[in-house]
């Protein structure tokens, strides 16, 4: 059965495939006049047909954060970094043994991902490729020194079952303003430049050297030592892409329809789409009172708290209101969570109509 | 394949079902005591098999916020209340249809959707019973005066296709701390006192008078215009049920289990939730520096940030710090939106083994 934005069960979200491909083609086209290597993130839209949309785009292959993801793009996938590290033996048996037919690569921080990997892929006869993940101010995972780099390089070069494949960085740190990513940008790319050259002087090669994320994204020509990028929510965008600057509102893919459902409550109305629909995350550049997503059409309003299934939306500042029974469009704070909420989102197709679009990998945790 | 809290793949939940009965006893025995039915939310686990044992501990029937929870409760619901102001057309029909079978009734605070959920029915050749939802102080949803709550039932009464059935509200703004809730509690038992007593001298009848919420559970009796409770996180409980004293740690049915993958960053360490797993619900009592959850092994360290499949763990206060590749247990801030993460959880039963729980309406949001 197929809906139109009038008619489609709400809360659910919509992506515009026209959208989807005008991000898809601007990201590579960027990346082409930059010689820089695209490989999207899956996590955002856990979608195969998406994944074949950036294939097409040029894509050399995709960045997961879980086995099952892996698993799920399987021969689709290419050639794919598992942007995480990996140590625990449920899933680097899973990856030793997606290593047989497809190329696998995992950023680790710690000897011990090393070894287990490489015993994982010698009991399954296969080899895993290993990036060593160095910090780059983000402080999340990373080796903290070009020696400790060093020091792993050198280990995923010497071990049976693994093989060294270079150096993954993720600036998570870097994001708005726009105008101060050079500066900090530049930090990484002396990082990273140091870190290929203590490679090479020690006999070891970083053929691949990734970098990350959409808020970066269109700098990424400012840290010359990277050979790909991994951005993911540049495919649909949310309200902290927005927000930060790093795409306009008519390249918002996804939103969220809502109904409202009560406006009993003075100056406020309350639409079914609540924390299993929008996510309790934060708007990055405002996380106290920045709301829980914008409502282009009533863009004073604001979506002050969430209940498990109710958000109730302030409308003290909006010369406008929604009447109850009304759909709105909402751009989630962040849309990668939402997507992991639905087991399909709808896809808006050249016709207008929508049609399901499988979220394939939804709530592949391990 | 059965597994045991060494060796089940992370990050998973594990529900302790000795716990789970322990829970579900205690409540039925003071809702026993305080002649009051239980109709717990089915929102909090969405297991069918956990719905049984509550029917087993006496539970009259259930709440449900979508249509198609209730649905996945079917025949096992038995008496449903869709404690939700639903409205729209895909809701009302599938409830409508639902009604053919069992007893559903919907708590409402519009004349549309009275309006809406009567025609619904009408087309089906059902009735569709009517909770006016009154406003206690929650300030979400509910009829702001008595009057209002008068007339809602007047329509509700006079409609065909739609049965008054009573008054529906929800304590949400009371909490901790407990010492406190009396004073607040005698509030919610005026205005509840007053509708009935209107509804009577208005020749309607409020057969039902539905309160809510853990916090306030133990304190229905506080409340004793009340005919039920809808308590629905009491059978797991969480952080925020710890926190607010209305359970102790040898309550909290539900734990998340977490590998630590990372400690390459001085003073902390990675594990493998991230808000993907934990969401980003705060805790209640302590939004800004709660963290996102508590690990009783390591009760000094902070969950501080989580991106998507990342959980960073502070271990500055930590005088114990877990170390690379452990398993640590983790009882998140809020478990209902956790659950609904995951297409099953694990039960440990009285084995110690862990058996799959599959979480049956999860992700139903129509």
């Amino acid at each position: 059965m197929n809906f139109t934005l009038e008619t489609v069960p709400t809360p659910c979200i919509v992506v515009n495939l026209q959208t989807v491909r005008s991000n898809l083609r601007k990201m590579a086209d960027y990346a082409s006049q930059h010689r820089l290597a695209v490989r999207p993130h899956f996590k955002t839209h856990k979608s195969l047909r998406m994944a074949k949309l950036q294939l097409e785009a040029g894509a050399i292959g995709f960045a997961c954060a879980k086995a099952g993801e892996a698993e799920t793009l399987g021969q689709q996938g290419k050639d794919i970094l598992l942007a995480y590290p990996a140590l625990d033996e449920a899933r680097t048996a899973r990856l030793a043994r997606l290593a047989h037919d497809m190329t696998i690569r995992v950023a680790v921080d710690s000897s011990l991902a090393i070894d287990r990997l490489a015993q994982a892929a010698r009991s399954a006869g296969s080899t895993l490729g290993i990036l060593v993940d160095i910090d780059v101010g983000f402080h999340r995972t990373g080796v903290q020194t070009i020696d400790q780099a060093a020091q792993l390089a050198g280990q995923a070069a010497s071990t049976n079952g693994a093989r060294l494949d270079g150096i993954m960085v993720y600036p998570g740190h870097i994001g708005a303003p726009l105008a101060e990513q050079p500066a900090r940008l530049a930090l990484v790319q002396e990082i990273a430049h140091n870190a290929v050259e203590r490679f090479r002087a020690s006999g070891l090669s970083a053929p691949i050297v990734s970098g990350g994320s959409t808020p970066t994204g269109y700098n990424s020509h400012l840290v010359p030592a990277l050979t790909e990028i991994r951005p993911g929510t540049y495919i649909y965008n949310d309200r902290n892409t927005l927000a930060g600057g790093y795409c306009t509102l008519d390249e918002c893919a996804a939103t969220i329809i809502a109904t409202v459902v009560s406006d009993a409550v003075p100056n406020k109305v309350v639409v079914d789409a609540g924390s299993k629909t929008l996510t309790s995350d934060r708007l990055n550049t405002n996380r106290e009172s920045g709301g829980h997503g914008f409502i282009p059409a009533y863009p004073d309003a604001v979506i002050t708290r969430l209940s498990e299934e109710h958000g109730e939306i302030d409308l003290t500042q909006s010369p406008q209101r929604p009447k109850l029974g009304d759909r709105i469009a909402i751009i989630p704070n962040h849309i990668c969570p939402c997507i992991n909420l639905q087991d399909a989102v709808w896809l808006q197709e050249d016709d207008g109509e929508l049609h399901a679009l499988p979220v394939d990998a939804r709530g592949k945790l391990i």
